[in-house]
């Protein structure tokens, strides 16, 4: 007997490549570019025999068997027609009409959300977790994390070091699946970074991947790497093995001023943060045998680290939090309120101005495959934002150190009006032939008008407004009335704690194309201006106005 | 000097009557309808100078700025533009195209909500209430209540009373603002309604209105009035004062057995809830003096009333929950779980088999103000579902009994298919000339694919999922793609506990409103089939798949 006879399972796909080339499989090439969106995910996921893209539970699907119908209903939909997605599963095809958009989901959305709920919920095979961009099938690998840090990075340097990070430190901890990236942007940028991280077996796997170029065991190693690195203004990067609340106690006694500190461990999750004086195999053991002790050490630890944070930062040291809840965790641990809060969130710090101006991670992926076309993209981006030195800045560094995974695709914060002067452009060169394939815009959920998240993204707004959600519909619903692709509404970050909605925009050179673009690439970052002209930010109320810095368009 | 000069207050309006006959103010007929709509919301409002409309807080507009500024905005509103309104606010207006939405809104929406952070974002001016109908422009007067009542009593006389209620005895309790209706919808099917309320007041308010006929201090001299009308078969209604707790018991106890049973007291906010043996002025006493020791009464009555309910419920009467919370309000009080749960909700009881068919509270609004228009499509209605008993009871009736409030409107359970027909039908006789102006398709939130509220229309799904809220955003992506005219996503009920979508289509007689209203007409209430068929329900599979009872159209 063969083995396929014998195991009795269904025939399921393990591996998926996203499509490349000219041909086309569905019946127009919005269905094939979002079908080849899809297969992208799936061959940059993580677990894709579990259709999980990335962040350990975001998938593209709800099950095998949802994943066969969707590509089969993409390759059978009609120009006038739109597919519906619940919660990763194709539920009905409806006529519509053709500047309808081809599909529309929702993902993840749960009254009285709390994980419980949700994991009762996915057991009936009722929802999947959607991650930002795993649900709605807009995941481009890592480039995505490492320009967050990029951009990150770049706010700091233009509000204290004369926009230039050469020789300067950036001293941090957590080389994990996000803080991993940390030293990559870091070294984009020309400057020295030290990675704290408790558990060697991360340093060991992030020096294999080439994300981190020394490893350590003492602080003083590292001050030796590092001093010789500044003085030659040469970017490169050291992990120390150690806890970050002793690392960053013992740098803070013997002096040492980094320039920049931030920290990237797993505070959202306590359990998961290791306590001082265990390994990282150590605290797998401590944890499993008594949770309780476990937590209550691992509570007092990052209340030092903390403390440390706040003593650099009253020294004046650039020190922030990354989006971890450290600050939250220690308040909840007992530190006293305004101790804990001593410190800026870094969205409120550095991004909200970039909110202001409607950028954002935008993204595009050419579906031809071809890095030509990636190419091509890249520069016109120069072309089109001369002389903005965000752009200018991260596309020249991207094109030359990152690698393509999968489809070839460049993430970048543009901003209202160059989004949709460039995806008309785009659009123009499709026509031309000068690109050979359709190009696929898209943005992960930290965008100005798609997303709130009031620990987070919409944290601290001028008028008080953090837990307002109607924004994030009116981001859908506005993209689907402006003839955007694909529409998603999702549930995100922790349960109950964030709502974004994800979009798909298809340049394929027809003039169809140009009207759905226009109105789509306006409206999508267009919103997020008014969200925060609305909130009172001057520099949004000049965006809407048509006099801001990047563009005399106006709402 | 003159008094305008001395107030020095922004001219205001108090009173705003919708715009009737062929005047068109704005740039089309559809801006003009939706225009039109607002407007009479605010003939039919409760606190007109509030700018609320019903229901005590659902407002439609944020304010006096706000509701002007969205006139003039509607007025300005091109044919290919796209106005958003967050939360009773307009905020923007984008260029999309000719087959797009007018008018997207978001409000309500709010993240971790509860009330206090509901009221104190409304303080900060960021929200207003939603209401169901009253932001999105929807309401048409107390005829939606009474046809919900109409309805769910129907599907009784179906369920038990060979589809005649007349010589039939419902009793039930509550004679306020929403209860206050069952004695109508009763008496528009020939039957008798006894209703108890505590409150005397109320029940001189009700009877002024002539919404019930008699009043009595007993239920002695009630049964009295009502075995004469059963005999004779002749409709009436009586109002007992008293507390429905003593009145239930006491018939219980005296072998009188009605037909029905239900009640509308406000059990879900138990502080409204009047104990046994105080009068409706007592209980506003009582409740200013000793709040703890009332709500302890008011628990202990409710239970009783409770308790007697399902004693008549073992006996084998048709007793259920109207959507009061009784039964969780009395298990979180202390009575067992499954005591407190024995009688069924009516929802999904009685009309989740009409959401199955794609059916619930649909209706119409003539905006030309004629009440001949009405006719008109009443007849249509009539022509179009001939052999649907549901539709055409209800019509004959509700023509005969109902008054014209505000712009004459219909409400009609019709389902999926018979929606699309009329709407189509509507609009070829608009363009005839047989109806003189536009008529605009709207729905209240209890339809059968644009709500989730675990504790109502989404309770007790067949597949457990009663808090998977992806259906209503899909719902409003739907509509939206499919050329819906205005689309509102909303957060309702309690705070935390529902969101739906409103949706407004008008029908002016042109060829595109054919192309829209084909489309929304279809995915709205298609939706609502599909979501019901995900979850088991046969007849909504069978709807689905075009062998339904009420159309042959299929998804
Ligand atoms: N800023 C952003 O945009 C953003 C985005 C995603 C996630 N995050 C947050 O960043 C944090 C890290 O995410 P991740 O995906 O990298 O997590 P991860 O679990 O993959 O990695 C965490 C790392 O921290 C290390 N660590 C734990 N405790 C430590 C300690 N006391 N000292 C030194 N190292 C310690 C672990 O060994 C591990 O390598 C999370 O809190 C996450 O929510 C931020
Ligand atoms: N089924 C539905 O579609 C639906 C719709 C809306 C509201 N509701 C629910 O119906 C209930 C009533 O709503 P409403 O707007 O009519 O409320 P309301 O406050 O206007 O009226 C309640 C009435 O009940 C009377 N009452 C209070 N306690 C009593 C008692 N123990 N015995 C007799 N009478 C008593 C009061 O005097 C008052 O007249 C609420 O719980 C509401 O949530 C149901």
């Amino acid at each position: 007997m063969s083995e396929t006879v014998k195991t009795n399972k269904p025939e399921i796909l393990y591996e998926v490549k996203a499509q490349r080339g000219p041909t086309l499989r569905c019946k127009g090439w919005k269905q094939e570019s979002i079908l080849r969106m899809l297969e992208n995910n799936m061959e940059n996921a993580e677990i894709p025999e579990l259709l999980v893209i990335y962040g350990g539970n975001g998938k593209c699907a709800r099950n095998w068997e949802s994943y066969h119908a969707i590509v089969k209903s993409l390759k059978e939909l009609e120009d006038n027609e739109t597919l519906v997605i619940q919660s990763g599963m194709p539920v009905a095809i409806f006529k519509t009409n053709k500047l309808a958009p081809r599909v529309v989901m929702a993902t993840t959305n749960i009254m009285k959300a709390d994980w419980e709920t949700f994991y009762d919920l996915q057991d009936k095979n009722l929802t999947i977790f959607a991650q930002y961009t795993a649900a709605p099938w807009e995941y481009i690998g890592t480039q995505g994390v490492i320009q967050g840090t990029f951009e990150t990075l770049s706010a700091i340097a233009i509000k204290r070091f004369n926009n230039d990070l050469a020789g300067r430190v950036y001293m941090t901890a957590g080389a994990g699946g996000m803080g991993g990236n940390q030293s990559w942007a870091m070294k984009m940028h020309g400057g020295v970074a030290i990675i704290v991280d408790a558990d060697e077996r991360v340093i060991d796997r992030r020096i294999e991947k080439n994300y981190l170029d020394q490893k350590v065991y003492s602080l003083d190693e590292a001050l030796e790497i590092v001093n010789e690195a500044v003085a030659k203004k040469e970017p490169t990067s050291v992990a120390i093995v150690g806890n970050a609340a002793d690392v960053f106690e013992e740098a803070y006694q013997k002096g040492f001023m980094p320039d920049i500190i931030s920290e990237m461990c797993p505070c959202h999750d306590p359990i998961s943060y290791i306590p001082s004086g265990y390994t990282g195999v150590e605290a797998d053991e401590y944890r499993a045998k008594d949770r309780v002790a476990y937590l209550a050490d691992a509570r007092a630890t990052m209340i030092r680290q903390l403390e440390t944070m706040n003593k650099f930062y009253a020294k004046g040291v650039e020190v922030f939090e990354y989006g971890t809840s450290i600050r939250k965790e220690c308040r909840d641990a007992g530190m006293p309120e305004e101790e804990a809060m001593t410190i800026p969130g870094f969205v409120s710090e550095y991004i909200r101005p970039l909110f202001c101006e409607g950028r954002g991670p935008f993204r595009w992926t050419c579906l031809s495959g071809d890095p030509e076309d990636l190419k091509r993209t890249d520069d016109l981006a120069l072309e089109i934002c001369k002389g903005d030195p965000l752009v200018e800045r991260w596309i020249k560094l991207a094109r030359k150190n990152l690698p393509i995974e999968g489809l070839p695709a460049r993430i970048c914060y543009m901003g209202f009006g160059q989004r949709r002067k460039f995806g008309l452009a785009v659009n123009e060169l499709i026509k031309k032939g000068e690109i050979k394939g359709p190009v696929a815009f898209s943005r992960d959920n930290l965008d100005s008008g798609s997303i709130v998240n009031p620990t987070f993204e919409s944290e601290n707004m001028m008028d008080g407004g953090d837990l307002i959600s109607d924004w994030p519909y009116l981001n859908g619903l506005l993209n689907c009335a402006a003839g955007c692709d694909l529409i998603a509404i999702q549930a995100n970050y922790s349960m109950g704690e964030a709502v974004h909605t994800g979009v798909t925009m298809v340049a394929d050179g027809t003039e169809e194309a140009d009207v759905r673009l226009d109105a789509s690439l306006t409206v999508d970052s267009g919103i997020g201006v008014i969200r925060h002209a609305q909130a009172g930010y001057q520099t949004a109320k000049d965006v809407a106005n048509g006099v801001g810095k990047l563009t005399t368009d106006s709402i």
